[in-house]
């Protein structure tokens, strides 16, 4: 049997879906599984979208433009507008989604071997795209005891090296919440610029920002227009992860014609998904709202919830819909997996990513996971009280085990 | 600014796209333009298909399985039977077209600097991916005079070295029409065993075959179930080339298991296409005998005209819905440009695809094209007079040039 490559054993399985398979025998054993471990919200997507889908008048589901429809594209570009920066559609190459926007720049900004510098913990999906690509993701780590800020500009110079191509943020950030403040982008703005750098910034979750610090897209960073590369989505934004409908979004000429080529050799984007999207832009302006009022009812309700929990500690998130929870536990993955494997509370149990998988220094993180409060409250409120009893009852919780220490 | 990637600069132009800012241009002198130069379908789609479409009751357009749904899988691989393959569900990878299938094989199965062996002319998007995923595409030639047979064993096994990891061919071959025997697939699947390779087969073309030779599924060779990867897709079949649903198909489950974590890093395939495709698979059997009569008529059709043509030759397209054409022309892409910009006859003009961009070896293919019959009946016609008109009022037509280099 001929063998699979390298780079295919290298990528890592999802922590957010390697657990799959025992959530899926928790199911079949007829425990009611609330899944926390993934960013996939149960908020209506707009009616525009879903009523367009039902009045598609096209006899033939033909390809779309290799870069996606003008018209979308154009549609997108006056949206950023609202966020002060002023783009033209052809800066838009459409996308299956983030991911094959994020795979796609990293095959054309970067050679096997070159570096990126990246704050952990990460969006994991990231790595298996690196390791696919093969590029090297250089950590840089940030902490929950500072609420997961950006290390400092002489943190990040420091990791410079002779490989380096690009650093990588996803702001707000999946999977602590942070949002990143102007000082900190214009520090890595700046850096990009001096070293010669591709800035990529994930911004899918931009429409998601509940405190005091306000979004600013790396796309109006004055002076950087060559470096900064965004990574942009329908699928949160519009409760819209199915439709598949992504971007690539940069003023440098030259990368977009090298993504382009590579953009016609997959021929087209989603058809099906841009008419869903384009559609979805006319949402009256309640609909994003009343969805961001939404996510920061829920998660204040976890934070309250969290804070409740003896030995369960987080930071507060400023954005998206995730947090980093560090729990009293031997190990998370363990902890996970017995969930899902061996506990139930009155029938229902909790899926959770743990947060290793976020992180590129080995050993961090192997006492945290990733929740997502994308369930509605009365779900989610349900949710943590069966991971609250979860603490309680698994074996390999901290106390417990010192308590077992100190008998022996 | 920072510079694209080596690899990205190496991706070449889409020759099936290279010229469509031509094309537009010409379109908006307000030239008619037929396109003869991609492989969309203008046949409708099945109306089951796009009635689910129309029906979908989701309220929440959210992500799928990574793999696909497993009711599509299911009736994906209930359909195989049909071609003597038997199948299981898990068997699939649903991806966003056979495209994604493509690149996440190679992906997979190769390494920076591993080599495939291919018959040229061969479908020019495979060598893109090949460039982004630093695989070495070694090319066997094959010759119109043959009618693009498979070179023979001893010619593919004289290229195998330390590198080589597999042998990659379509069929129904797109550009060529050939349909390999069954004799040519035993002979490359013992190669592919004895040498333990991967074989790649593209099988979208599979519902298009009008000679004698009986289509054979390369998922039916036995003893090489480890070593078959098949691209398939509901493009071409079903007329849906904008859903993007295809699937890799493999028996090898280390290489699933490998394509599988790549494919939970980009998370899932187009939701509203998997819909689609999965109500398509239930149009009555007269749709498929229909489209392919259809597309019969349309061959024999474009070979009578290209028979009239003087200087033209061609292949008889055995099956999917190209041909490559040898055109008495100094070059065929100057040709190909010249007709978008500056010809026209009766305010229509035809846009080609041309040869070289299908061939590997250099100098090889300068003379042809590529022209896809996908085009209605009375459409085809007249771009095919057009075409001959072109080819009579071409400055750069070959006979022309002998004559005055005879006046000289």
């Amino acid at each position: 049997m001929p063998d699979v490559s390298i780079r295919a054993g290298a990528i890592p399985a999802s922590p957010i879906r390697k657990l799959s398979a025992v959530a899926e025998a928790a199911a079949q054993r007829g425990v009611k599984v609330y899944h926390l471990n993934i960013g996939q919200p149960d908020i209506a997507s707009p009616e525009a979208g879903l009523d367009a889908l039902h009045h598609v008048d096209r006899t033939v589901l033909e390809y779309s433009p290799s870069n996606g429809f003008a018209s979308l594209r154009k549609a997108w570009a006056e949206y950023y507008s609202s966020f002060g920066a002023t783009l033209d559609a052809d800066d838009f190459i459409v996308t299956a989604g983030a991911s094959e926007a994020a795979l796609f720049a990293l095959l054309c900004c970067l050679d096997p071997g070159d570096e990126i510098i990246a704050p952990e913990p990460l969006y994991a999906n990231y790595t298996s795209f690196a390791v696919a690509s093969g590029v090297r993701l250089v950590p840089v780590s940030a902490y929950m005891e500072d609420g997961f800020r950006l290390p400092s500009a002489e943190q990040l110079a420091a990791l410079i090296g002779p490989r380096t191509r690009g650093i990588l943020i996803c702001n707000p950030n999946n999977p602590t919440g942070y949002v990143y403040s102007g000082e900190e982008l214009q520090a890595i703005g700046a850096l990009a610029r001096e070293h010669n750098l591709f800035l990529f910034v994930d911004e899918v979750y931009r429409e998601f920002v509940y405190g005091d610090t306000p979004f600013l897209s790396a796309l109006t960073l004055e002076g950087a227009e060559n470096n900064v590369v965004v990574f942009d989505s329908f699928s949160k934004r519009f409760s819209e992860c199915g439709i598949r409908v992504g971007a690539v979004v940069t003023r440098n000429t030259s990368l977009r014609s090298a993504i382009m080529r590579l953009c016609q050799a997959r021929l087209s984007p989603p058809l099906l998904g841009q008419i869903v999207a384009e559609a979805s832009l006319a949402a009256p302006e309640s609909y994003g709202a009343q969805v961001c009022a939404e996510y920061k009812e829920r998660r204040d309700c976890l934070m309250e919830r969290l804070a409740g929990m003896a030995g369960v500690t987080s930071s507060v998130p400023m954005g998206a819909f995730y947090t980093m929870a560090r729990l009293p536990v031997d190990d998370a993955e363990r902890f996970c997996a017995w969930c899902l494997s061996d506990f139930a509370y009155e029938g229902k149990t909790v899926m959770l990513a743990p947060g290793a998988g976020f992180y590129l220094t080995p050993g961090m993180g192997h006492d945290e996971v990733r929740i997502a409060y994308v369930l509605k409250k009365e779900n989610l409120m349900t949710a943590l009280t069966v991971l609250e009893e979860a603490l309680k009852a698994y074996p390999g919780r901290l106390d417990q085990i010192d308590e077992r220490d100190t008998k022996r």
